[in-house]
């Protein structure tokens, strides 16, 4: 199996400044943890980080030519405003996709509670921290298991 | 460590009918699976669900009272209509909440997307179905470990 | 053939004030009406009525598993804030639920034009006081004699 | 007693298409269907079918002149768009009208949902299909009775 | 000089009913009123009244290829939905249109305060009652002096 | 019979500049042309302007103790702020006011569309220039002859 | 004289947490300082609080039955979204019911600014802490003298 | 193969007036060239202009009874504000329609972006002027030919 | 101690007109009142009114250099629109400062339910009529003993 | 004459997924259509295709520095969010440029309705699927023949 | 060449409280700094402020006739509410107006985002403290060079 | 000290079109003239502008590695929609940031008079053209002496 984690505007300055939102480990170290995790479950992961909309868009159509089993996503900033990786999501509809925040963006700022890409994607999880992204991996292996066994 | 389990209205409906949105595991079979994954991880779990608002206000302060370590909730209906559950919340801070959903709210009709309280939660997680509490759960428990270091 | 006809907040004080809004008959002599009318189409009917939200929502899931064949609702006020009920409505269906008004909620204030339960209901009759509960009463027979048919 | 039954845009493709949402009987059957019960009612109807609002308006201001009893009234799509037609059911007051829709206007588009003509009338029966127009028939002979009597 | 006099719908049964609103002067008295003040203006007027907004925009046309000099109109209640005429009054512009109301449009319904036909008229007169369409004939008169001597 | 001819904000710059919206008659001249018909007429006028907010609602107030027979305003661009203005007019009722403005607000900004002293005045006129006071001066007049007969 | 000090949900964890928004007086002390200041006025008081919407709804309507002479009402979270409460103050009409908030709910979040029940009730007061029931009887006294007097 | 090219309110003034916003081509030529392309294109086509809106209504509902293969519709100032002609487009689906704006609606007035028939229409043409007549004929024919091969 | 009572537009005007809404006790009554209790309570105060906004600012900034202990505020209508009256409250803080209305304004006017000024005041109080004024000021001298125990 | 053809995010896509909305030629098959219908009418076309927002506005700016005749542009999901792609038409006027888009965005969800670059564009053709290009290619050269001849 | 200055509400206060946001020059410093400063630029300055929105009006009016070469104007509180101020602006025009504030107030309350005086004037400066009005001058002295030469 | 210039879309087009807007000195002269002004202050600047959202976005986060002393941002048309640009510049607070505009935002279309940026830089300066930069400049260096300072 094999996943595709994709991180958008800013989070590669996780760790750096805000620590009180986005906690205190930086992007590398999430980075090291969630491939940890991984090869505990035997699963490969791709990791990749844009501040660039379109290098999001790209890279998710990308995951279905490179026949990817399941998106990682955190959105960021791009949550509230890409009507893009929204289209890009559904593009490569059946292949899900969790979206993932670090920090609780319902309870944060108005304009961070709505989310173009949960229009696509099977899940939300906000609020976790870097234990999202665990979370998110178990259950898209969950998924995946199930849709063979279907 | 003990954590409250609540669920609000409708969810003892849960794998009785809309299995499409809800999933095909009836309410005790949830129950169940959450009461052995406490086991295992040495977690004493207490379960309620009310279809009243008011019953739910209710045990939210009695989480207090019974010095628990923490609620799982998931509110249901109440998530986009109920400031009382928001105000309990808020007035047993800090006593952690997490904030669970079966469903994806986010990708179902536009009044279900708004949380009131997710303004008084540490996260939100939505559309992982019954695994989403097993997560919440483990969180909790991360987030309680932090709290007795600190 | 058994329904159930379940009353919301402040019908149980029908009659006795607010008589230009509501009419003169009180909640008693509606319901010895509607008694009345039932036997005469040999139709069992059941009454409950609360003020809480949560009973409603109670009562309306009882109604699956009283296996009966179909709900006359006036949700009162909770018509217009309630998604709880709607949810209820919902998981019990395809159970028939029709919703009744004594008064024409479309003529009064505009907070009182939406309804949350009819997104889940067969139909809407506002405006014909006791009448409504006959009409109700009648279409449901309809309905389940059409349903029996196909 | 003699009542206009009047009835709006598309109404005359009724059970000629969108069989789904509207019902299979055509219009001519639900004309003859209310002749038929209106016989036994000893009650006089005048039938009228119009894609114009204008129209409408005349009909409804003849209405006065004629001197008939009541209206029972079908707006169609202008319910939600003429101010009109609202302002002739004012202009010929106490002259009493009720409000017909075939489907449940309530649980479809949200631009159905908002009544003009609502505002003038005596009540909304909405989604009992051919059978609402008996209904507000039966309102009407009993409305008419009621003011006799006063 | 020659003027369209133009009323839209309900306006024919003013006098009639809701004379609170409206006043007890009936629709033929005002245009007679109107037709003895225009002769002492040697001023000829052309009298119509429509319910249907088609017919109203068929005139207002109509006055362009008659070579009137000016319309006075009363949209009704169609000065709050109606996108047809303000076209219509553009379409034939620069023939000068007065917008007159018999009521006092600004302190009635929220929704009766908004005018689509005052986007393409030179001014709007409202509350005055039938004197209402007096003045607009002066400032009309007024109007055209001035733009034959420019 | 007397009358106060009340100017709001800017009034006194008209025929100044900004000549295409207000005309080329200036503050004086409007007031010696109001001036002059109200002789014709033999009525008392009486003028006041200002740019305070604060002192037109003085001027209203002090109208009724000054026991004035009614008001001719031009609110400017308190018009769509000012509930202060509306107030004083309430507090001095039944004393008529008449709302003027030179340039037809409706066809101008959104936000001159909405009035709030119009909630409390008999009518409004707008856009016929410095003839709008004389038109409002007439019906003020036939005002207070009718209501001395009744 | 009797009263109904009727408190909504959560008022019961007052004193307890959040001492910088109600204060450091809990439910228990406020009930006794109301109970003594009732006392000195000679009149008696009757304690309600409950965390359901529909048990203050019952204890509305129960007012009415035990010919109680007012109500002193804090709805607390319920202000903000209930129709029932309103409906049930509006139902046992002209009983007179005061509304008090201990915190100044103007100045806290904007979902908090507005109340359904005011549209019911006498009066508001907020902010004042607990001498606000004191107020609020101290104005019922007033006000039921004042209407044995007319 | 027929085709109803079906023009609403005010299209038969294009070329007479407003010339900057439709262009210099008035009614009848555009019908003439309209004619000209059908003739080469072996296409039979009739062609309906009208200010009301019913009368729109009327001749879409014909167009099924007809038989036509499908409609070129204009609906002009209706595109804004008529569901009545939405729901007439949908009473005789599948029979095809596409929507033609002579002008480019979505660079004007914003009460001019939005478009009913637009949700029952195949598809919309904008700001081509008279050539988007024969772009949607173009279309249409090619969609008939599509839908007879399946 | 000594107070600023400061009351805002039209509040000179109470007692005269529109007694239904704001009782029939007059400005100089209400002030003489207030006087009086405040003897009572050995309390100095100092009684403005204006009906310019500006003036309401210029004395709630001299309360500040006048070294007054607090402000009872009637902002009246300007509660709706001045964010001028909320700055000055706030330029002077922590002198505190109390919010009253005379007619309950939450259940008149949609327009009236918001104020600006309770942004940066204590608390409100509404619909107390002249009674609110000695309310404020017994808080405001409970206030004044708090702090300066602190 | 030498037009570019831009298209934006996932158009690339096409064909491969969703092909219930957007037809099942893919995005090559559709550009070599357009080539040989370019080279039939004599015209050079370059294509370009970017999920970048900011590329597309590269490309629109280039366009005039290799002075281009027009612009084909199908800004795909940047449609409803992107002023920068307005922005860069505005900045390189009176270039021409026509809007296509494959679907029918005004019968799809309602965050598709609105259109930035619309603004700027001279045209909407949407809902012809790969034929749109070639209709907006025909109207972009009678455009460019009809600037030549002024 | 000769400018005025002009601060509106609370601008008085500066620098004696709210030093945060306004930082801890006070009113007189901030004049005296503009003045050592317009001397060295060789232009005479004009110092106004009030706290009243119709003197700003009488003051923005008597630049023009004064012969004033441009206003440097900081609305404070105004800035939000006054369309009297922005008419005055217009009023006046070409004379050339720059909008400067304090505090950054696009970063403050959502209320303090809008601005009506902008519409009037050539630019906005906020969040530069006391040296926004120098930059303002500057601009204002380049602005006036740039207009004699052309 | 070392500043960041960054400019966002269409910048670079700017003194090419749309003069009356932006002015006639283009890009690079206003570069040349931005680092004149800086040698004369011995302030070092850098030099970015990109049409890519993202570029911008890495461009703000490299100014913190590359240990810049603040931004200078005119983020274009991201500045009303780009929550990610706000993000960056929170991510590498307290490193200064000013926003500057060559035109008044605040008098064009309405969609441009919302930042999101502004929520996270120190001031706004709009409509003073290129002198902007140099303003922005002068605070940047009075930033950074008075936080060396302190």
């Amino acid at each position: 199996m094999k996943f595709l984690v994709l991180n958008g505007p800013n989070i590669n300055m996780i760790g750096i400044r805000e620590k009180a939102i986005y906690g205190t480990m930086d992007y590398l170290a999430i980075i090291a943890m969630i491939e940890k995790e991984a090869q505990k479950r035997h699963v490969e992961v791709v990791f990749k980080q844009s501040n660039h909309e379109g290098e999001l868009v790209d890279w998710i159509q990308q995951a279905y030519f490179d026949r990817m089993d399941g998106i990682i996503l955190n959105p960021a900033a791009y949550t509230h405003t890409s009507i893009a990786i929204l289209d890009a999501i559904k593009a490569i509809a059946p292949l899900p996709c969790i979206e993932v925040h670090l920090s609780d963006i319902h309870s944060r700022d108005a304009f961070r509670h709505h989310s173009y890409p949960a229009l696509g994607c099977l899940e939300q999880i906000a609020g976790l921290g870097p234990q999202g992204y665990i979370l998110a991996m178990d259950h898209l292996i969950a998924h995946c298991h199930q849709k063979n066994q279907d």
